[in-house]
């Protein structure tokens, strides 16, 4: 029977077995220390060189032996059993490890990001790198969670369609039994619909966007959650939904992942329970005010406003979040809403966090004829958008919604500095787990 | 400020505003009857012929009106707020219908499966398709939640591959920058990997398998839920976690919707906490005792002798789930673990639900020279699996896995003739939201 590390603590004088990987191995002549690693942790384990053999870094084992309490010059407080060991009294090798390219003992991983993705089933066992990933899983809980409580019904919309949708950014074609299809660039059509049918929705799904170039914050492949809902009496009521949703996400990451954050050296994000709202005409005024650049005029936010903008937050507001509005209505997505007041202008938001976009959205155009006419100004053809055409010729309520990248969200909560760390098998331009050779073509 | 239908009943002589589509109309002169449709359900709506206008059925409103009691006779029990009515007193239609093609105003949507899936954006509205995908949204869920309480860590792992993984089914092929890639037939490998990163891993995603003919329990595009662990000290512990999982998925999601079960008309499935195991050759021998139909020496259970021997396990064992082990080696994958006492069979099973199979799995080879061996045995290139293999050089403990497709599941805990009917926009070799025309080529 399988004893935990973590568990280890309350054991002291107990014969158990543990199992796990060899994290580090430090010969002292008549004696040798393993920590030995599980998904609950590090474990120091004292044992013979006769016993130790020839057991090496990444080796697989169960080792029975005795927990005992360290003495107290000895304790290591760095770790969370570093109060005990246990003394081992018999190995069991359940398999065996090749000799590490590099070493994986340290704190830190200190490898280039193409050898960190080259040995990716290795390297993402670093503690370091199981902590990007342990957040994740949180973030991604979180946000269902939040969704849940604003009534929202979870759905599993397709991943291929008929047609390119969304246009702008490239879409990637697959053969589909001879016919054209494409693999969507986001599920923002699907969630419309169903938000026709369960009134509120919220959705996690593979999203592909043929990024034609490498940047640190685009990935061909990432995940999207998003939230879509229906008889909002306003913008207000979905920017309250919006906010909601991202905020109880962050602080529920932040508070079930302390231990993560902690050993990935990353600050608390600053989630106010009122986030700063801008049309973006008065950011761009209030960047000019700061900076004296002007970019008044211009159709939209640059990155370096952005980042102009989050510091404003952060300074007056004590937010790590500022959310933009009212972006110019030829920027948008069709099915952005104008402004009633003002065409010219969208009921369309970006969310801001620590510099960078990490989720937009908008109230929706739910009359029919009208998004009809905008499709056919914008040239897009509505045979080719039937079925998402469908919900709205039978009566589509006032709607809305916002989206998030994963990854992105990832990234930005623990400040990497590429979004490749925050996706477990990164697909880009240049690679699917390895790097594309000439040959592979 | 909208009240939610299912509210009502606790307002009664208040005045309030309640939102949603017109299910039905019932003219009676000076009085016209609508029943209105929110995601809680539907109310009785008295309004006067004047202000009912000419407002349809799918036309989307909000009403102000004064909730009363209804007369003890008139109360009607098959709606949950039978005993009220809104007495109506102001009308905003927030969107107008076109003329519905069929009727969906009766309990039963009485249209053919065609039919049914070309107006999908309306047919998903009638109250028992939305019931079919609010079980499926528990579903998923509760299997979260039962791998969570086995120790998962959430994984998103890609399902964009650099080669063809498992064989047998066809894959998708796309068009990635020029070099060739494949849609996932399913997270296999990734989950094995991650299962050497984190121990135990659980993942909800899309798979996708071109499966060249139309059947009833086949989808080209389907959500798959997938365990795998790792420390596991023999297969009966696996299949102890597969069971404990998919027992408690099940129960949890009859739990919370028996309102659903109880619209479409199924019973509760009878599950119990042995699920009756059995070895292929035991299973067909007990066909063979009650059957005379003999296929003792058949390589694999064959589609009759799963729905006869789930018969066997209700009659018994009073129990709709019954697990086969032991499978022959060179029937399943390369990963699937050779039983050490009988290279012959594989440490593998498949779990039977109400005469179908809905989930199938196995330990695993972990020592990273047998399954070298085998690869090159059956005629895979190990160099076409070098990040997968990675993972075995380096240490990878014993373990192994499940999984099930949320579709087949939905079908079957539902009682439905046809998985489409459990898939949103099914995609299908003839279908992606509309039946492909030859000019669609």
């Amino acid at each position: 029977m399988r004893t935990l590390i973590i568990d280890t603590l309350t054991k002291i004088g107990e014969k158990i077995t543990v199992s796990g990987w060899i994290n580090t191995r430090r010969d002292h002549g008549k004696i040798v220390f393993f920590d030995l690693r599980d998904r609950t942790g590090l474990l120091q384990i004292v044992i013979g060189p006769a016993l130790a053999g020839g057991i090496r870094v990444e080796d697989v084992v169960s080792i029975v032996g005795t927990v005992s309490a360290r003495p107290e010059k000895l304790i290591n407080p760095k770790l969370a059993t570093g109060s005990v060991e246990l003394q081992a009294e018999a190995v069991t090798i359940l398999s065996k490890s090749a000799e590490l390219p590099f070493d994986m003992g340290q704190p830190q991983l200190e490898v280039e990001l193409p050898t960190l993705l080259d040995n990716r089933s290795l390297t993402l066992r670093h503690p370091t790198s199981r902590a990007i990933f342990t957040v994740q899983a949180e973030l991604a809980e979180a946000f269902r969670q939040s969704a849940r409580s604003i009534g929202c019904t979870e759905i599993f919309p397709p991943t291929i369609s008929a047609s390119a949708t969304e246009g702008g950014t490239e879409v990637l074609p697959i053969d589909y039994f001879g016919h054209s299809a494409f693999l969507v660039q986001s599920p923002q059509l699907y969630k419309q619909m169903l938000a026709g049918v369960f009134e509120r929705v919220f959705v996690v799904t593979h999203i592909y966007r043929a990024e034609p170039s490498v940047t640190t914050r685009h990935l061909v492949e990432s995940i999207q959650l998003d939230c879509e809902i229906s008889f909002i009496d306003n913008f207000s009521d979905l920017l309250d939904a919006m906010e909601t949703v991202y905020c109880q996400t962050i602080k529920q990451t932040q508070e079930k992942c302390t231990q993560q954050l902690e050993l990935l050296g990353v600050a608390q994000s600053l989630v106010t329970n009122k986030v700063p709202r801008l049309r973006m005409r008065e950011a761009q005024q209030i960047i000019f005010e700061r900076t004296k650049v002007d970019h008044r005029t211009e159709p939209d936010l640059m990155p370096e406003d952005e980042r102009e903008i989050c510091l404003w937050a952060k300074e007056l507001h004590q937010s790590d979040l500022v959310t933009i509005t009212h972006f110019p209505t030829k920027k948008r997505a069709f099915y952005s809403l104008p402004d009633p007041e003002n065409p010219e202008v969208s009921l369309s938001y970006d969310l801001l966090y620590k510099g960078l976009e990490i989720s937009s959205g908008a109230q929706r155009v739910h009359n029919y004829q009208q998004l009809l006419d905008i499709m056919t100004s914008r040239g897009l053809n509505p045979d080719n958008f039937a079925m998402y055409l469908q919900s709205f010729k039978y009566g589509m309520p006032p709607h809305g919604g916002f989206s998030f990248g994963l990854e992105r969200a990832t990234m930005k909560l623990l400040d990497l500095d590429n979004i490749r760390k925050a996706s477990l098998y990164p697909r880009d331009l240049e690679r699917v787990d390895f790097r594309f050779s000439d040959s592979s073509k």
